[in-house]
């Protein structure tokens, strides 16, 4: 194959952003709670607290569907956490998890104009943070789970959904696979190829490598090879855990065996979401006009400069690159979409929707270098929000 | 006695506020969630979130104290309840009392520029109360224990002050405490009397109650008699729980047994805080110059107009009457001093320089029907919080 020789333009000079300017970025915290309404004379105290405050009380008491009008609650999400899967950091626990959670909020309230909170855990311990997790359940409208570590990731979101009757979703699987999906289908769609065609390997099975195997299936595409750091996630292997063999069942259709490179000879996509490095070498035994998602954070599997030249597409997640894979194309619209209509869970279908939706935005400014929008683009939430309500309507969760 | 001719002005008349303002002003609830900083470029973008708050949590990881600073949970209050104890409603559940939580966080905001969370509880059992607070620690950097019913709620406090290493009250036992004495000492400057020889009778032994009578107690006041719904508390009785049985102990010292009628015959002082009404004969019978101060809300135990006939002084809870006896007086200022000098618990050095500072900003304003500042008075909350915080750092616990 032919290596690329053009560079890839950075979006932003990172080395232009110091230390200093990051660490001032975040004095005092990213968040502040605000009065929707002024508290300034008696009256106002008498309405919005005593003796007026009773009164709305009084009516939630009697009628609780009435708290979806009456409190913040109906557009408030949780960012909860434990702190033990953050970033690519790993298990630094909840309170050096707080900055990420914080900025994760930041963009809740920035794209989806949706008030959130971030509530870090003091557990890893599943059974407490579900039962957590439901005893604050009158607190807010929807949970993003964030930033937990799998395996324990996949039965604490399913338990908290089952137990809640309100949107809720680990957004480093679901949100990762909506985003891997629209950016999936916006490359092929420049390639001029058909997307359920490809042979596709991730790389991670994690939270992120396995919702989004589940995912490329949900959405038809049949060849799909996860690797975890022992290799093919392949039925003759007897190390893997109950989430692991049940996703060896459903991929691998050809019957890889063994590593990476195995893998990745004649692959038509390679997505990283493993945190480990992956060496060029490997990009250049893929099939030509590849694609290359290396999505770690802070540090991308393989820098995009160096994948690009042999890979056609290239993205990462980071802000400073071209082509970034964030979920925050995704997350605020889904949950704005869910609340908007009362949804009382995120559906297979409300997340198809929200990958199609991100991508339609585009239109004719799809590119090599564009195959999503950019993380600020204003168009995507209302378009995903928009499309994951009607999604939840004909699903009828709503 | 002489009653009194002059009718109480009422500061607002509440018959203007309508029931329909009331939940228009409560429409999509009273709070949001705004961002400190700019979200507009990638660069903004790459300073908040990926990948430079990679950088704040490795920090964080390294050193926890560094999330005073770099987080928002240091100037963020937690306002827990259960929903068990909500205003003079009672228990109508997490749920309804949210708007009463919300409206606590406003005043926060308003009176103390803190940052303020409802935390609303789906559970009654005091372990689990306790075990969530404590699993939830790291999310914020104090909590505001509120409308938890007695007597769960001074285990619960107990518990939650040993649990954690920051301010933690329980707003309705020493906030009302804090503004009810330096109430009671207004009262008393403006009748020229010594608030240490006053009789004190406070009807209602739950949180308020209890915390009154000890804090009083505290203050130098020895003359307290508590009422339960079934007469005195005193030391032949019983029927007495752990925490009324030492109430019993330290206060009566009279030895008076009986009803509400016999604790009240020649006392100084009345102190409602129990939801019950009380008739006007009863305000009859005490001394001369007597102060009545009924504190429930929504509902006072007696209205202030018919109290007036007999008393010389009469406050209430609500903000639509003179003198109103607020916590709000109180709390905003107490975590902010608090929080200020980074205190670890809150002592009754903090809470007894909290009543003083209250009242010290009234100077020659003070009058019958000015025995406290109004709750929108903008000089309370920095005098009590820099009160707050120099008594912290006199009691080593900043």
């Amino acid at each position: 194959m032919t290596p690329l020789t053009k560079p890839i333009n950075k979006a932003v000079d990172l080395s232009a952003v110091t230390e200093r300017e990051i660490f001032l970025g975040h004095v005092g915290g990213k968040l502040s709670v605000e009065l929707t309404a002024p508290l300034e004379t008696q009256r106002d105290l008498s309405i919005a607290y005593t003796p007026g405050v009773a009164q709305v009380s009084r009516a939630i008491a009697q009628d609780g569907a009435l708290a979806k009008q009456y409190t913040w609650t109906d557009r408030l999400v949780a960012v909860v956490t434990d702190g033990s899967a953050v970033l690519g950091l790993g298990d630094i626990g909840p309170l050096a998890s707080l900055p990420v959670m914080e900025g994760k909020a930041a963009l809740f309230k920035r794209f989806a104009g949706l008030n959130s909170v971030p509530i870090v855990l003091d557990t890893t311990d599943a059974d407490e943070i579900v039962e957590t997790i439901v005893r604050l359940r009158h607190s807010f409208g929807a949970v993003n789970l964030e930033d937990i570590s799998a395996p324990r990731c996949f039965e604490i979101e399913r338990r908290v959904v089952e137990a809640l009757d309100c949107p809720v979703m680990h957004d480093d699987q679901h949100g990762t696979a909506i985003v891997v999906l629209a950016a999936l289908n916006g490359a092929a769609r420049v390639q001029g190829r058909d997307t359920q065609g490809l042979k596709v390997v991730i790389s991670g099975a994690g939270a992120a490598g396995v919702a989004c195997a589940n995912f490329l299936l949900t959405a038809g595409i049949s060849d799909v090879i996860v690797l975890d750091s022992r290799g093919v996630v392949s039925s003759d292997r007897t190390d893997l855990n109950t989430v692991k063999a049940q996703l060896a069942v459903r991929t691998n259709p050809r019957g890889v065996t063994g590593t990476t490179a195995d893998a990745l000879v004649g692959a038509d996509v390679f997505i990283g979401v493993s945190a480990g490095q992956i060496d060029e070498s490997l990009i250049a035994s893929m099939a030509s006009d590849s694609i290359v998602f290396a999505l770690s954070n802070p540090d991308p599997e393989i820098l995009p400069d160096r994948a690009a030249q042999y890979a056609a597409i290239v993205a990462t997640g980071r802000s400073d690159f071209q082509n970034q894979i964030n979920n925050v194309l995704a997350f605020p619209g889904v949950f704005k979409g869910a609340l908007d209509v009362g949804a009382r869970r995120i559906t297979d279908g409300m997340k198809l929707a929200a990958a199609e939706a991100i991508l339609s935005v585009l239109g004719d400014e799809l590119a090599t270098d564009k195959i999503v929008p950019s993380p600020l683009d204003p168009r995507v939430a209302p378009a995903v929000a928009a499309a994951v309500g009607a999604a939840a309507q004909a699903d009828g969760v709503a």
